[in-house]
């Protein structure tokens, strides 16, 4: 298959590349990458969709969040992860669609603080379950055999030194662990799903 | 209990203003009511918090959102579904807990189609799914016996001539059926909850 992958240099991405790479795997991101590309900035992403061309997987292991305590947060600050992770990851799947073949699929990356909400997180868990509700509405109408789910993995061990503060108990998982179920979205039938890596 | 309903002019507004008449209700909205506001607009909904005072309550019975296939949706339209119901609800939240009373709360407006989807809806699917996991994570950080839930509510009856070709088998409910549960979410107990009405 022919895929393009969004975020491939990241510390999920990284190891989500090495799992898929017995495909033709197209890497892209801000600063690095086959491709260059803004997920916040509609003419980039649509100029990055023109130069990948036709596509059998859409992959995105991107997406930026604001965290913080909710007795601070401003509207401003939640604005952060509206239009980072998720229209970021959204106009992926938007403008993504008008190049993915007949039996392709998109999958999206969303995060354990959707389903376990964290001190602090409140801008992640409304972003992760709006990405959740959103593959599972647009499977619905994607039609022509196209697929499309979100990938939820708990924090990962490669992240864990930064995060543990905010994650006191959580079971952080393996990035590779993480990866399996990117493989899963795009090898298997799934549609529509949270994928859970936890 | 001083409460402030914002959206108390709508179909649904004018139910809940209705229900909670036992109470001292400040209506708000863009063009009608005690205060006027826009709910995209951060300075705007400052200013009413200020004008309304402290408060036991603060009701959201407005949004707007983006219907349209997913085939033609557009980041730009998608965005209007994450400014609208969603961030101006999410801000009304986040000004409003300064002005929050102990033991008050705060009662957001997400719907059915969070939980079933329908055609051309996807961005309402995304924005009310984020509604309900904002509340459920700002629940848990409001403290002072602060309370925050969400009301989703089925079609309404009284908007079902417009809607009934976009909710076929949907079993509309009467407005003032969907109006007990912000009563519910002001007298009760309830917290982090999607009080849902179907
Ligand atoms: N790390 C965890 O423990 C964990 C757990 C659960 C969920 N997640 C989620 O997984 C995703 C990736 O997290 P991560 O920790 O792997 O992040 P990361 O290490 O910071 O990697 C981010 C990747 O995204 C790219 N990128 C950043 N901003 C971009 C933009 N505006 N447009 C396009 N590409 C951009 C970066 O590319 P360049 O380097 O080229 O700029 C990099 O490849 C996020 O959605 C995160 O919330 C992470
Ligand atoms: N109707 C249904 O069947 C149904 C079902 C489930 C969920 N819902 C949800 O319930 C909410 C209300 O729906 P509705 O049908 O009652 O809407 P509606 O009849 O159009 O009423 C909207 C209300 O919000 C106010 N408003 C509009 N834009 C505003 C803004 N930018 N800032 C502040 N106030 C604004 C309006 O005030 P002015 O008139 O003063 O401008 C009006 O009071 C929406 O979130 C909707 O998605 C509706």
């Amino acid at each position: 298959m022919k895929i393009l992958l969004v975020g491939a240099s990241g510390t999920l991405g990284r190891a989500v590349h090495q799992a898929l790479s017995h495909h033709q795997v197209i890497t892209a991101g801000r600063g690095s990458g086959d491709l260059r590309v803004d997920i916040t900035d509609s003419a980039s992403v649509q100029r990055m969709f023109e130069q990948a061309g036709r596509l059998d997987a859409i992959v995105s292991a991107t997406g930026s969040l604001h965290f913080g305590p909710l007795a601070e947060m401003t509207a401003a600050d939640f604005r952060i992860g509206l239009n980072d992770k998720l229209l970021g990851q959204i106009d992926l799947a938007l403008a993504g669609q008008h190049y993915l073949n007949d039996g392709g699929s998109i999958t999206l990356t969303s995060g354990i603080v959707s389903a376990q909400p964290i001190r602090h997180g409140a801008n992640a868990t409304a972003v992760n379950r709006a990405l959740e509700g959103f593959a599972a509405a647009a499977a619905l109408e994607l039609g022509r055999d196209r697929r499309i789910n979100v990938v939820s993995p708990n924090v990962l061990r490669e992240s864990w030194d930064g995060y543990a503060p905010y994650f006191p108990g959580f079971e952080a998982v393996p990035a590779a662990r993480a990866a399996l179920a990117y493989v899963r979205s795009v090898e298997g039938i799934a549609n529509g799903q949270t994928l859970t890596v936890w």
